[in-house]
Formats: structure tokens, sequence, C-alpha cells
């Protein structure tokens, strides 16, 4: 919503919430699209919503309850009764339900499960994790069979009539229910109306199972141009549909994962605002304290080398020049390589054809970077000798790192461990130790100390 | 496509090939879906691609074509005759065709133009950038006006037929062919048949107009999850439409971007190994060449404070570890400023509330690192003042760190730039310098050098 009229919206309902005027706050409510219903709700401050929540009817409170983020709409489901937290789960979309009822204490969830009108809907879809097939499909969907005729399709989903606009992908299943092709509206409808289903239908649906991660659901839907997938049981049963609005939410999802994890921290899950001071500064110490070790590592290098620091104490002045353009270096090639596995653009086999194009890359900005080096030592009025090992260390360096960047990425990946967790802290703080080895040790060399 | 199924079906079309048997290897990619013929021509090398398409059927190479990025596209198409391409872009979609159109040489273009049957279908679309929702949108689409009965738009849809699968909302307009209302096909077919068109339709239909950028056309029909947005010119006739499997790749192309950005790179718009080792090495090495010269103020902060580093040598074992955590926590900081602010959690007006939020988890995070900073600084012989210098210098770096990490990308938000460019290397480069100083200043204090 355009932020002026949101804020205007916002000082009707508040005004009506001072009089405690509730059916003038939910008139407000009503002219709007779900998404802004929710925007709008989130602007109240905790009060205001409390005293809000409870006056709004089922339907109203079920769709802000779909759109929020799992987390806060449990917290609020908490303060409302058993019976209020029934009617609205009643009106729920079957996976937001299940989703819900997985985040509210068991018992709570236990009380609702029992008064709503079809736990059969949401249970199948509380055992499967969030982040799975099994917990992002919804098992409201329609099926068809082979010898249905299309005139009889498209009245069966004229009295269906459900709520969701996600209807167009129709399922075919044989007697067992089993999964058998896929038809969309636009061939029911441009089909003569005689012929049937098991005709006109494509018999190769693609399918996933329960297990998949939703993040392979969205890359193949996403990679199919496809508005549905279904999504089958071991036994080849179609148990649910995955719809287009759903994938998206766990693409933009897996990105802002990737990014707060190659930023070095742990994926928040939540609006930033929603994320309480102790809980994010929790999801990012561990990192920062692993790192630290890992940087004592650095202080350790410039110990052992403390004697020839303390003879040539112009070396230390283009330690953090070195070591920074490394982690720099590196941090470029893990963040295009992390996003080109995310996207599949390359896969972990093809590890030996990436490293030798990173090489290149490499040797190339070693090549431009040293010489950079060199003119900035040479300026500084330093020794030749120490001009020439700092260009030396630039282009071993950023060899180093971007090799470096480039496989351990792909390592993880090999290795089933989530390639954004080499981020672009953990490769600087490497880069740090090992390069400062690289260049004392060719110090040594030229320098001679 | 499984990685096993690619390489045997490729294998196919390699013998295919090796015979010269151009029918046996277009019958191979026949029976495959359009993502997957583009995936197996890609595998192909150059000499193979290049024999291959000429051979293919018009229908087959511009399925290819609308698949593969803009740029392989467009040197595909220099390859062949301008009969062959005017044959293939005739079979395009328009909106796939006018961006073809845009990255071939001019006077190709112009040949082209002048030799397909709907120039006029492509014409208007090549006007816009590529990331507006003109250059995004189709142009064909189906209007209905408002006295059209359900039945008779059912019918139209029918006789229309169009490849494409996007035809689930139909837009109304009016006699200036002005937007109108926007009607989706579950309501044409839920409705009595003889209801009108203007009855059923939701008059509200929320709009884009052609100048519109594609990253805000994606929020906007992700948030709402609408499979399509129409796209209106200035005086609000209907021009286009912005189908879902657009919206996709645009939220992905963005995120891409983001993360290329954050590591410290110009974007590269082309899959990894498709990016020639010379264009990946110049869109990194200006980002490398500019924090290089932001990194020589670390050093000259150094040289500045030669003669406390000359009598405090252990001064200097302890900057790597200061600036490696300063700029850690200050890459964290922006990696989730960033993501926000891309995802619309935080807008940058909101910069007050996020800085306060932000400087909180900052003093916590501060305390936590000085603490482990003064363990590491007694346990490695330090002296106790040097400790405390160590431990205070921590907190104050943790703090600017934070700060200048969510002030910076908001500021940028604020003044319209990117805030990605805010990334990960700047903040560590920038941290470092200010790190230093700050350091320095508080060894003067306490030390007394």
């Amino acid at each position: 919503m355009e932020t002026q009229s949101l804020e205007m919206v916002l000082n009707e309902i508040r005004t009506a919430l001072e009089r405690d005027d509730y059916p003038a706050a939910t008139k407000v409510l009503e002219g709007l699209l779900a998404p802004d219903k929710a925007e709008l709700f989130l602007e109240l401050n905790e009060e205001e919503q409390s005293s809000l929540l409870p006056n709004l009817t089922p339907e109203h409170s079920a769709e802000i309850f779909e759109e929020i983020d799992d987390q806060r709409a449990a917290e609020l489901a908490q303060i409302l009764t058993d019976d209020a937290v029934i009617k609205i789960v009643d009106e729920m979309d079957p996976d937001e339900a299940a989703d819900l009822l997985g985040d509210i204490p068991p018992e709570m969830a236990q009380t609702v499960l029992e008064g709503i009108e079809a736990p059969e809907d949401i249970l199948p879809l509380m055992i499967y994790p969030d982040d799975s097939a099994g917990g992002l499909m919804t098992s409201e969907f329609l099926v068809l069979r082979r010898n249905t005729s299309a005139q009889d399709a498209i009245e069966a989903i004229r009295h269906w009539s459900p709520d969701s606009e996600m209807i167009y992908y129709l399922f075919v299943v044989d007697r067992d229910k089993k999964l058998c092709g896929v038809v969309s509206l636009r061939e029911l409808i441009t089909a003569s109306p005689k012929s049937k289903v098991g005709e006109i239908m494509n018999p190769d649906a693609l399918s996933v199972s329960l297990e998949t991660h939703q993040e392979e659901v969205a890359r193949l839907l996403a990679h199919y141009d496809f508005l549905a997938l279904p999504v089958v049981n071991s036994e080849g049963v179609l148990v649910g549909v995955v719809t287009v609005d759903d994938v998206i939410d766990v693409l933009e999802e897996e990105s802002t994962e990737d990014i707060q994890r190659f930023g070095g921290t742990e994926p928040l899950h939540r609006p930033y605002l929603d994320t309480p001071v102790l809980e994010m500064a929790r999801k990012r110490i561990g990192w920062l304290f692993l790192l630290f070790i890992t940087a004592t590592l650095t202080g350790s290098v410039m110990r052992l080398f403390e004697d020839e620091l303390q003879a040539v104490i112009a070396l230390a002045i283009f330690v953090p020049l070195l070591i920074g353009t490394g982690g720099n270096a590196g941090s470029q090639t893990t963040a295009i390589i992390i996003r080109s596995l995310a996207t599949e653009d390359i896969t972990a086999r093809e590890a030996l054809r990436v490293w030798w194009h990173e090489a290149r890359v490499g040797l190339l900005l070693g090549l431009g970077m040293s010489i950079a080096a060199y003119v900035r030592a040479i300026t500084w009025d330093t020794s030749t000798s120490l001009a020439i090992t700092v260009a030396i260390s630039t282009l071993g360096i950023v060899l180093w790192a971007t090799g470096v960047g480039s496989l351990l990425p792909l390592l993880a990946a090999r290795f089933g461990i989530d390639p954004a967790l080499v981020s672009g802290p953990v490769m600087s703080t490497l880069v740090d130790a090992t390069g400062l080895l690289i260049y004392f040790t060719i110090a040594g060399y030229i320098i001679g100390i």
C-alpha cells in the first residue's frame, strides 16, 4: 500500500480504537486486501493489537494470521481464548493453519484441533517440517478422473468454488488415488466439451515427494514456469499441491537466508524490527566469536614474526592493505559461487571447471592489484625491496584467496553443507592469517630478514 | 532435469550430431519441455551448438532463445542467416523477442523487424528498458468489455487459445481502451453464464505504469499473490500484462545482483561459466581497486602512529583481531539491513528506529566481544593496561561498526542509491581505518604513549 494511504487508514483505526468503537475499526479493514490488512495491523502497537484482535471477525483475523510471520501469529493466538482461535483456524488455509498449530503450545494446539470442523485436513500437514513439500502444500485440491468429460470437469470446478485463485491446474488420479496426469483449466476450456480428461491431460505430470526440501520444490516450479506442483506420498498417491504464491515466498526466504549467512549471521527468520534485540545478538555473537578465535591465528602469525616486524616496522604498515585486498577478492569469489550454486548455474560436480575459471580471473586480478600495490609502496618512500615484496605478496594473496574462495563453497556443497556458511567474514578471517604467512615468507626471501 | 537423464539425452544428441543426423537430434529435443531443451543446448560445446542450431525448426529455436540469457541468445542469432532469425522471432513471445532485438546489432534488428509478421506487437516493447514494467510485459493479452456476458467471455478465451498458460486474469477496458477492471477465469467460470463482466469484475484493478522498475512490479505481485499485473500508459490505456513467471525470474535476478554487490562485485548478468574471464575480471577489479585506495587510509593511520607502534610493538599484534571483529560485525549489520530494505521489511524513513534497534544489538555484541578480547589479551602475556585498551577498543569498534553499518545503507536508500553498494568489503575497509584510529586513541589515553 502507498505510505500516504497507509497512514490515513492507520489514523482512522487509531481514532476508532480510542473510542473503543470496534465496529468502526473493523469497517476500515473490510475494504482492504489481505496483505494490506496484515501490514496495517502490524503498524499498530502491541496494546492496540491486543485490544483490536478479539473484536475482529474470524474471517479478518484468519486473513491477518495467514499473512504475518508464523512466530508472531503464534504469539497473537495466545492472547485469545481457545474458542476464538478455533473459529479463526476454521477460516484459515489448511497449510497456514498447520504452521500456526505447530508454533503454539502443544496443549493449546490439542484443544484447537479437537474444536475445529475439519482436523483431518490439517493434521497430515502438521507431520512434515515447515521447509519440506509436505509442510508447504495445501490439502485443498480438486481431483478428476480420466473418464470425466471436459464439460463435467468445468462443472465440478464451478460447484467446488474454492476461496483460492490457485485452481488453474487440476490433477487426475486413478482408482487408487495415484496421480496419473495433470490438466490445466485452459486446456479444459479450449477442449471440446465432450472430450475425456484422460485424452487431454498430460500424463507425465512432474511431482515432488512429501520430503522434498522447499528450495528444490521452488527451483523446479520456477524452472518450468508452472503455477503448481503436485505432492505424492511414497506410493504415488496425490496428497497435496504446492502453488506458485507459496513458492515465491520460499525463494525470497531462501535468498534472505543466503544473504544473512553470507554476511556472517545465522538466519533471523523474522522481519528486522520484529526480532528482539537479545535474539538478534544471540544469532550473531556465535559467528563473531568463532571468527574471533580464528582471527587470533592472525595475531599468532604476527607474534611469530615479531622480530622481523621489530627489525622492519614498515612491514606492519602494509599488513591491513594486503589482508584487506585478499579478503575482498575472496569475498567476491564466494558471493558469486554461492549464488551460482543456489540458482543451479553451477553444480558441485563442476568444481574443477569452476576452479580453473576462477584461477584465471584471480591471476588477472592479482596482477592488476600487485601493480597498484607496487605504485603505492614506492610513493610511500618504501625501499625497492619492500615494494617488490608487497607486489609479489599481493599477487600471491589474491590467487590464494580466489582459489580458497571458490573451492570452499564447492566442497561444502559436495558434502551437503550449506555453501552460504562460507561467508564473507569467514573468507576474510581465513585469508588474514594465511595471507600474512605468505607475506612474511616472501619478505624473508626478498628482504632477507 | 535429473543429471543422469540429462547426460543420457546429451549423449544421444552428440551421437546424432557426429553422424550429421539432424532429424534424429531434433527428435530427441521434441519430447522435452522448453527449459530442458535450453539446458541441454547449453551443455553442448560451441561447435555443436553452431552446427545444430541452423537445423532446428523455428519453434524449437524460439523456445531455446526464450529460455537462455539475452546476451547468449544475441550471440547465437548472429551465427544464423537473417531469414532464419526472422522465422524464429515470429515464434517467440513478443517480450522475449523485443529483448533479443535490443541485443543484436541495430542493422540486423532492422532487417528482422521488416521481415516478421507482427512488428507492431514487438516495436512498442523495444522502447522501454529491460528492467521496467514496459520491458517486462507481454503485449499478447485478451481484453473484455463490461457488457460482455461471462459465457461469451469464456467463448472468446476458447477461440483465442493462446500458447501461454498465463490467461487466468482477463482485463476489462472501456471504449477508450482504458483499464477499468479485472476478472479472473475462476470468477468467469463460477459466475452465472448470463451475468455481465462489468458486474463480476473487480473495478479497483491494481496496475503499474510503463516506467515502473521491475523490482517494484515484482514486489507488488508477490505481496498480493497475484498471477499477473496490468501495465497502463500515462493515459490509463492498457498496454501490456506482466505475468508471475516473469516476476519469479526478476526476483531471482535482483537477489543475485544484491548478493554479488554485497560480495563487492558488479552484477555479472550471466551464468558463472558463461561469463568470460576478462569480463569477470573487469567487473571485479574496479571495486578491488577502490577498496585498495580506501585501505591505504589504514596504512596512513598506521604510519601516523608509527612511533607508538615502535614503542609498544605488541600493539601491532592486536590490529588484525580488532579490525577483523569490527569488519565482521559491520558486515552482519549491512547484510541484514540491505536485505530488510530489499524485502521492504523496513523503509529508509524508519532509519532512526532501525539505528536504535541496532545500537542496542551492537552494545550487547560489543560487550560480549570485549570480554573475549580481554581474556585473549591476558592469556597472551600482555600487560594489563594493553589488555584493558584492547577490551575497550573492541567495544568501541563494534559499536562504531554496527552504527555505520546500519546508517550507510539507509542513507543510500534515502538518496535513491542501491543500498547493496554498501557491501561487506566496503564495510570492512571503512571500519579498518576508523577502527585503528579508535584503537590508537584509546591506547594513547590508557597506556600513555
